[in-house]
């Protein structure tokens, strides 16, 4: 939860003088995000009342990469995908600066993320997902994945030992670990656009029915297929850590239905999934290691993706994912 | 800022559902507030789509006070007053329970609050205020208000020198005027129900219109100008800390527009001041000696009432504050 940027309603209705939204109804901070502070604001212009998400984005966020953050919901929702779209100001500009940090408003997406999941969630969470990437196609910008492996690396070297202070050995298994993902870790597979942060916070629902998905700030260019393995850890575990072949089959099969997966994705997924497991572990680490008692944030915890990493360095096959 | 107690929004749909006001279309957990974990939620019942809070007690409200301050609301919003509706369960309950804590849904208020005022806004505060006590007036709860003479005495004792890590010499000037306000505290003044926490923050406007008030946890019965003492101290000094005295003239005109003062009760008004600049002064010091570093709100700086109450105490007649 977090807002760290305060600022007023008043200073909101001269924020909204720049744009062509109407006048402010009434503004709340809200608590979702970690990273920036976020206001939900519902505006009136004539008759029509609409409500945003006004964001100022923290030191977090590189402020470099927000015109592809931004420049990528624009498009992805230009190509009918369901997402948070970036409201220009008059000067057709997508960012905008309060309190001397960049802001931008969109537009806010109907529904709201979901806890508990039948199979056909999990469908449509594979349906969005490649939709997402074909919509991605013809974006003309790009941004690497620094949380892949060169980041892993990194990350595995500053922590080093600190590690052990969250469980006992683990500097050395994360080390073997990213060493072993140097040496597998694929090449040549379906390059493209992913969200790279589609946890069930991200993903919104009204009833059974997918509504748009939000939160594109770790989006980059990766393997397509590197965001199904990031969902088979945050979607297709139950809250035991054992893992639901079900509901991975039910997603896995979405995907499929509208991006055909090649037998070499497939065949690799076990190999994804390792490194999206280690990525989420390493952050939350450092997270952990490096937390403020201060801070607004309460960090979550990065033993659930040691115990999820540990499951799929077991798998033998793609079977067991349920394909 | 504050959610302390964090919900699902499945965890929400369950609720809803003892409830009649149809299913859950969004919730966000909202930053006001400083007591309690709020939550805006959107609900839609047939065509209809309305907003209310959620309010999930924590543990600085008692919850023994619970059906004074929801019966309060209810009462004041059957007399016309605007204020947030506590919604009923189907057993025709004010008060649920969420994670083993009370909790409660009213009515969303439109409008927000505001941070710049002209003199038709102070006009309007002294209205509403005086329309408050005069809708109250035949409510058959009542609450004292142990944040009154008592319970500055116990706070200011309670504190003792710990106040002086704020201001060198603070614990004696605080004993000093405690034991001047017991000398010189009137007895007699007309009694009633007041807000006692009507801070900007929680009087909402649309457009120039004051649209209603909020917040209703510090409601209790005691002398009914000495809310206009509270909103004398945190409506009418600049930020500067200088009165400002056309401010005052115009809120307690307004106040006498609906409910006539008496010449005993603006007469009384520097010594209420100075009560109510003591009050937030010493609630202030406690929050910010006994203040948590890890805790999720920033604690409000005692000094500003400090300084009010220096004012005060300099004030030689009533016609200082404009009447």
């Amino acid at each position: 939860m977090a807002v760290y940027t305060h600022i007023t309603n008043d200073e909101i209705e001269a924020l909204l003088e720049g744009y062509d939204i109407g006048h402010l109804r009434f503004a709340v901070g809200i608590t979702q995000g970690v990273e920036n502070s976020n206001y939900l604001i519902e505006c009136q212009k004539k008759e029509t009342v609409s409500k945003y998400i006004l964001t100022i984005y923290e030191k977090r966020v590189n402020a470099d990469d927000l015109p592809f953050f931004l420049g990528l919901m624009q498009h992805l929702s230009q190509q009918g995908f369901a997402c948070p779209v970036p409201v220009p100001t008059h000067e057709g500009k997508l960012l905008t600066n309060v309190q001397s940090k960049p802001a931008a408003i969109v537009s806010f997406l109907e529904g709201h993320s979901k806890t508990q999941f039948k199979n056909a969630h999990l469908k449509a969470l594979g349906q969005s997902m490649a939709t997402l990437h074909l919509a991605a196609e013809d974006f003309n910008m790009t941004r690497d994945n620094n949380l892949s492996l060169a980041g892993w690396r990194l990350l595995s070297d500053q922590l080093g030992t600190k590690l052990d202070t969250i469980l006992s050995g683990l500097s050395g298994a994360v080390d073997k670990e990213v060493s072993w993902l140097e040496r597998h870790w694929p090449a040549g597979l379906p390059r493209g656009i992913i969200h790279a942060d589609m946890f069930p916070d991200n993903v919104f629902f009204t009833g059974n029915q997918l509504s748009g998905v939000i939160d594109f700030y770790f989006a980059c260019e990766d393997f397509l297929a590197y965001e199904l393995a990031i969902c088979m850890n945050c979607w297709c575990f139950e809250p035991s850590h054992e893992f639901n072949v079900t509901k991975a089959a039910h997603m896995i099969r979405g995907y499929d239905d509208v991006r055909p997966l090649t037998d070499r994705e497939k065949h690799l997924l076990p190999i994804l999934a390792r490194g999206a497991a280690l990525r989420f572990l390493l952050t939350r680490a450092h997270d952990k290691i490096h937390h403020d008692a201060a801070a607004l944030v309460v960090p979550k915890d990065p033993m659930e993706y040691w115990k999820k990493l540990l499951f799929h360095q077991q798998v033998q096959s793609v079977a067991e994912y349920g394909i």
